[in-house]
């Protein structure tokens, strides 16, 4: 069933019957799209004309403020499972202060994540996540994972968003993992990845400030010089290459899969602690592309030797002395002779430590870290605003 | 009269020797720069050397982590005249959930501003904002405002820095505007600009979600076609070159004291009002370069013509259809018909008021806007960063 609303506001009789006229078709196409999402080519132009256009400029750059119009046109939503939100429905007490409703319109990689208040977690307060699609008309926030869009984004959202309304493109993975959709022109109004220019950056981690207690550090006892677990070998990549070459020149404890050593998650970590060196090889090289590969060395005690963007981009995030980058080094060789160098000065190779005594580095908590900042941010900055063209941002 | 105190952490009693020695050095240094600061050449490669550097890697790199290690170094600071903070001393109840406190190390210009609370202009709590240097070592965000770095850098902060102390590169004039000072590497943490790529922009102005009773908009009467208030009139400024061939096909109401007609403040906003259109020309072409001189037309009711960056641009924080750019046109003479044509069609004219029904024009209290920003930043990220090179980001 579908109910159509219309804005008061067109200057003549004529005018407001061709708009209301227009309105129903799109109403129908939405719910035609609906019932057939397969076969439905989804796109803002195709969904919204520009009847306020004036000649001279392109069609194309009309749609963003038209997306955004407040026309409502009600389609049922269907909802696979019970929905998880972090509170209870609103109160009258609450609609008065209205807290900001976050709507994850898609689990990233179809796995959901404790939907846990931001206020203890961020201390970020007044958010409300939640993955209910009924509420997608209340919505301050839709969040929208880039590796789940379809390419023919049949599983976007179809109703007119309000203006008020701010859809998030999500996305954590490199452009070289990253699907190109063709069509994500005028489509978001925000970006949040761990790019630092997108509009919310999250960071695979950080390094906090040590509390007094965290600054009385060991660094753990050590019987290996240089360790590399890898789950997805690639000859192709520059990591492996790197890797080749590497192990001409010095021993190299390697596990995973391609090593006939797989391991789980705790075996990781426990190896980890027992390595001077971990090979924090990143599987692609891309600005800001600075992953777990290496907060996770950092966090546990072990010397991170980077393959990933220049060392510049590593020094925004981590000081320099913290890690080993291999562009330090002409070549392998060189950087083989460093290490085992560092395997006979025990003093040399304790100053790679000397931030652990004012900082800590942690982890992102994949999914609500995002969830809990897109609110903040959606909170403070209620303005409007549109992502151009994120293919030609992200991929370009 | 200077104290010192030393971090237990250096390996051997010699080094322990050295180190002091350095800092007794390095304390010598930032006193005397304090009393002599015209002589003093003041750069982060002077004031801090690297003893805990391994060989092989630039000396450049190792400053991040040295900037903010904790070492204490009192110097009294002079303050001229009695300080301005937000709110009073801190209680016991507040110590145990400390105000974040942001220190303005200059006012820009020599101008201050009112330090308003922030959680009734931008509901934003928990942030103290202050001009009082003797808060120094225990302010998290130093404000340091571009234009009123002295080319020596003479005014900057002396004293190091504590490891949670994060120091704001903040300017809100575009690179043509702005001196370039050579050494900004590695000396801030954050940035905040008119960029949206700095970590807290700020823009000049915005659209916000209308109110129901602000939705209810009459365009304010009109006696004029295309009005241009210029205050820095420069005959090579790209503005300059496309008035004068515009005035050829137009009339334009133009003021400013190049034409003989200085105008207040009041008569700039009395004039906009009964301009159909307003020649929204920025002095300097520049990405994000986006000023007042296009969010004061949209707030009063006048259509902007804008010369900036690419219309794209504009479309990211304005709807396409609200204002018109001269690169839509391939000349000014066809500019000049198309404005013609508009002052004699009214319901052509009324369409660049569509975003109306739904958004209203902001403008940026500068000053107030970037401390409560900044404030909201840093208590949200407290994690360690590094603005690697100033200049190469903003003049590159």
């Amino acid at each position: 069933m579908s109910t159509y609303k219309m804005m008061p506001e067109t200057p003549s009789k004529t005018k407001r019957s061709i708009l209301f006229a227009l309105f129903v078709l799109v109403c129908f196409t939405v719910y035609m799209s609906y019932l057939t999402p397969a076969e439905f080519k989804y796109s803002p132009i195709n969904l919204f004309s520009c009847p306020g256009r004036i000649n001279n400029i392109s069609t194309n750059t009309c749609l963003g403020v038209l997306k955004m119009q407040n026309f409502t046109c009600t389609v049922n939503i269907p909802v696979d499972k019970p929905p998880m939100t972090t509170s209870k429905p609103l109160t009258t007490a609450e609609k008065e202060e209205p807290e900001t409703i976050i709507l994850i319109w898609m689990w990233p990689f179809g796995v959901s994540f404790g939907l846990g208040p931001c206020s203890s977690a961020y201390n970020i307060h007044g958010c409300r996540l939640t993955d209910d699609r009924s509420l997608y008309n209340q919505a301050h926030g839709v969040m929208i994972h880039h590796r789940d869009i379809r390419g023919d984004l049949s599983n976007m959202p179809k109703l007119p968003r309000p203006a008020y309304q701010k859809w998030i493109w999500w996305n954590m993975e490199s452009p070289t993992n990253s699907a190109l959709h063709p069509p994500l022109k005028d489509l978001f109004n925000l970006t949040s990845s761990y790019r630092r220019d997108s509009d919310i950056p999250v960071p695979y981690g950080w390094l906090s400030e040590a509390t007094e207690e965290e600054k009385n550090y060991t660094i753990p006892k050590k019987d290996k010089l240089v360790c590399w677990v890898v789950s997805h070998y690639n000859p192709n990549f520059r990591r492996s290459q790197y890797f080749n070459e590497l192990v001409k020149y010095i021993n190299v404890d390697a596990y995973g899969g391609h090593f006939n050593k797989p391991m789980s998650n705790d075996d990781y970590i426990n190896l980890m602690h027992t390595c001077k060196f971990y090979l924090s090889f990143e599987n692609s090289i891309h600005r800001d592309y600075i992953t777990e590969k290496v907060f996770n060395p950092l966090r546990i005690g072990t010397v991170p030797v980077v393959i990933g963007p220049p060392r510049e981009n590593y020094e925004q995030l981590i000081p320099s002395e913290a890690f080993i980058h291999v562009d330090d080094f002409p070549s392998p060789k060189e950087l083989a002779d460093h290490l085992k160098l560092m395997d006979q000065n025990e003093d040399l190779y304790r100053q790679y430590f000397t931030w652990r005594k004012h900082f800590i580095s942690k982890r992102t908590s994949f999914g609500l870290a995002h969830a809990c900042r897109v609110c903040d941010h959606i909170k403070k900055n209620k303005h409007y605003t549109v992502v151009k063209d994120i293919n030609s941002w992200y991929w370009g």
